[in-house]
């Protein structure tokens, strides 16, 4: 095995702050998540993106109009807006249906940094996915550790 | 760019033990994890929490009452118990659901370390989920990178 | 504490090609993660197992028929093929369902490593699933960060 320096690992942190709609809007940002790596000059390690809120989530997709509405009705679906939430009866801000969506869909996804990128596929893309039911002002950490 | 001391990036194990009740029981394990961080006395990384088991899960959630049981309520929905499972089928032991559910959330996140705190939302916990239908002593690893 | 030698941390990259058969094709890549761990040489750390494609995932289960089976039937439960997907309208491949549950499966999952090993528990396997609609030559990413 070639020897290596060892002198250059080391954890570069980024902020992302978006304007969302709310209402299960999905926003690509493929684009920032690009733009923090950059700015770390790192390129070989691991990109964590994670959002730090209950009603919010992070996943790929194919950031494709149609992909994003079928994306929403299946939601729709599985974690319908109407249920009778006990999260609601509580707190009457109407949004028991955003933590769910958030627990089951997941705040954090991880992906491998190479030479300088990340790994996506040709047709995949990072989104933020806001399930609360109002304009949010959010924060997505991006924390890099590599070489 | 500033020059930085390399000789600082590490990696910690630490173990969290639980007992659970099990059928879909919600733990909030945020303090734990907590603990684990500062017992590694790391700053700033990654932080990978895991459940190294097939029949439960780990995400973050409000830690709140009508919360847990708005999940619980939407999983018996969409993972219902009374399914026709192969799996019970098979080896009789009715946890059909728990795996499946187990497989759909996830037995990982990964979340920032940043000033020797978690990156996590003022609303949100980091919970282990127990899918099994049984009480069960439980191990979750932590495993840390950072400087 | 103790005092560690510093260089050693290092990233390693490894890829595993597949050949799936679509449809929600349930593979157990445990065996071939662990080869990418021990050309790796690497001892503790993280390993991110990454999919980089919108029409397939990453998680962990019991690799039994039984389960298998049960899994990809509550997905035709959540996420049904005939659904009326509105990416299906608008190119005509017919994998509209499978885009949906590979984002609500998740492209990515981080595993700890601890003394060369992967922390899995000893029912848990690493599995890709294939969700398009045909046969697919496939590539997963595998980075190992670690000492």
């Amino acid at each position: 095995m070639k020897e290596r320096q060892p002198y250059n690992m080391q954890v570069r942190l980024n902020h992302i702050f978006l304007t969302t709609q709310g209402n299960t809007d999905i926003l690509d940002i493929t684009q920032k998540v690009s733009e923090c790596i950059q700015s770390s000059a790192l390129l070989n390690g691991l990109v964590t993106i994670f959002s730090p809120s209950s009603t919010s989530g992070i996943t790929t997709i194919e950031f494709e109009p149609g992909v994003l509405q079928d994306l929403n009705e299946i939601l729709n679906e599985i974690v319908p807006k109407d249920f009778n939430y006990q999260h609601n009866e509580a707190w009457h801000d109407g949004n028991g249906h955003s933590h769910v969506r958030a627990a089951l869909l997941g705040a954090s996804i991880t992906i491998p940094l190479v030479d300088g990128r990340l790994t996506l596929g040709t047709w995949q893309q990072i989104v933020f996915i806001d399930f609360d039911t109002r304009q949010r002002k959010r924060e997505i950490i991006v924390q890099i550790i590599g070489e």
